[in-house]
């Protein structure tokens, strides 16, 4: 049998796949993406030494996130990790998932194992580089969690609250972009600190959920208010010590104007300028030196190291519900085009999920 | 006698100023000061309860520097060492600079001591407000070193380098407007730990001055660029570590694109955005989160608790030769006000220094 080849005796068994037409540039449309019924997939890792340490996965959830478009090519991260390509011409989309080890040639991992990391969008997937997956030891909560809570958003949430913000009970918290995977999290993590903690977001429904929900103390709808500095004003009047950062421009300086002496701003993400050729220009840095601000930007990647610490703190949060999450799972992976979509234009109902199979299946 | 007053035996003496017609707005332009040669001053800090803890200074040295200029109202600081009027009407010119004590309520200073700190422009002055002022105990140094290398431009450099941009050997560092009183110095701490050092000034003379004297690996002249981006790329090949920002907007934005993954940009001033009404827009600020970027801004006034290790660090420096230092020593407190505005011009040939009075005298 030639190197790659996979033994005629093994079933093979259809593979459902979303697929994107082409690269993209921006935000993705339903119309980027296509369903394929036909692909089929032999559920056994081929021979070979190029297979050495792949896994054959079932793809049981896979994840809705807002960094899932296109990017310019002078956007790109520095790092491998940085540089997933989420959209290839033909190519099954790429994503986190949660799913279960079907066969294995990785040492550390055996059939029946669960898994989160970075899979793609189909049924099964055949994984050479499994360097992004952690092994889920913990099923008393819902296998879902691994795609946001317990996931990269909530250990994004975890690392860039308590590893770049360096809060301190009582301090002033604005959390934007607060109805995301990552920024509800933080929200929750600032209240457990026994910080003061408003978010914006951008419905009247997003508010109320962070306000009776997720215990934020104040919520605003960013789209309703003319003057994003009197806004942060009328919430902060004593200004703000920590800002967890995903919005990026016209937010960040009427943030600036706000922020307090030593204040901190963890750069999670910029969204606002992900779509503009020409982003729109950050004004007020001045005030960086007026308060002797920290502005730091952060990868979720480089604070891998600390899961273990994550999930010590997390598990417990969640077993004593001392968290709320919310999840918008949509079933059926022919459905996940639309629900990726629906996550772009703000109407998701929580953390976007899409179940392909269930567990037990 | 009154409180307040001073006795009346008490020799008075002539005091030569240099004062302000009003407050200004913006850079200072000669026309904007005036010399005042009648006004007199008692040698004696006065009796009375609010002269507790007062001095009467002679001054020797006064220090032009970059922030003398106006500010608007938006661009204050939050802390009172941040709001240092420099031109107030018919007020002295306040500023930093090295002076003798001539008379002292002071528990800790007496007649004879020689400090340095934020006096006024004038022969002598009456300083209620002795908090900025540091006692001169190393007079192997040249005096007027105190309102450079010894002093605040060279505490902030060092704060600025050590403290915040966290160095290491053989990182690559660029410096903008390296000529100045504390970039110059940045520069030659970084030589001295072993960095690869780029610095850009505004003319041909600076930049020889900063290869040739100051020991840069290589400087340039960001006027004659007329693509900073590619300046850069040039002279970093391998990308920036450390970026010792002093001028902000464009530049900013042109380094944001030649930053090192964890790179480190310490915030010292902006000197491009002073003047601007609308600042120019930062646009490039997704790299901050491509490359985790720290970007910390930062005064020296935080960090005065470290000003005897700085001694320590910087003394030996100076008798040993390693750090270069050049003065552009403007004789007489009448030439005060054009040395000040040679400043804003660029046209200094070295840390721009009023001499009042000699030491002796």
């Amino acid at each position: 049998m030639a190197g790659g080849e996979v033994d005629d005796h093994v079933e093979e068994v259809k593979n459902q796949q979303v697929l994107a037409r082409d690269y993209i540039s921006a935000i993705p449309e339903e119309s980027d993406m296509y369903v394929n019924n036909t692909a089929t997939i032999k559920l056994k890792v081929p021979a070979g030494d190029e297979f050495n340490g792949s896994v054959l996965l079932k793809n049981l959830y896979l994840s809705c996130d807002p960094y899932m478009r296109g990017v310019k090519h002078s956007d790109t991260g520095t790092t491998a990790q940085d540089r997933i390509v989420f959209f290839a011409p033909d190519s099954p989309i790429v994503g986190y998932g949660v799913s279960k080890v079907v066969d294995s040639r990785h040492p550390e991992l055996k059939a029946g194992d669960l898994v989160w990391g970075i899979t793609k969008w189909e049924q099964y997937s055949l994984i050479t580089n499994t360097q992004s997956f952690f092994k889920i030891n913990h099923t008393d909560v819902p296998l879902s969690y691994y795609t946001g809570l317990l996931g990269m958003p909530g250990m994004t949430a975890y690392a860039g609250f308590y590893q770049v913000c360096n809060p301190k009970k009582g301090e002033y918290v604005y959390v934007s972009s607060a109805f995301g995977a990552v920024g509800q999290i933080v929200g929750q993590l600032a209240k457990l600190m026994g910080c003061y903690v408003v978010g914006s977001a951008g419905s009247k429904e997003k508010v109320d959920i962070l306000k009776n929900k997720f215990g934020f103390d104040e919520a605003f709808n960013y789209k309703e208010e003319v003057d994003l500095n009197a806004a942060l004003k009328r919430y902060f009047p004593q200004g703000i010590d920590i800002y967890f950062e995903n919005v990026g421009g016209k937010m960040l300086d009427a943030v600036l104007l706000n922020m307090r002496l030593h204040g901190r701003i963890a750069v999670c993400g910029m969204i606002s300028q992900y779509n503009y050729e020409k982003h729109e220009g950050v004004t007020n840095l001045m005030h960086l030196i007026y308060k002797r601000i920290r502005m730091e930007g952060f990868s979720v990647n480089d604070f891998y190291h600390l899961y273990p610490n994550f999930l010590d703190v997390m598990l417990p949060f969640i077993r004593e519900a001392k968290i709320a999450y919310v999840e918008d799972i949509t079933q059926g992976l022919e459905n996940g085009p639309a629900a990726l979509v629906r996550l772009f234009s703000g109407r998701n109902a929580g953390k976007a999920v899409v179940a392909v199979a269930h567990h037990a299946q």
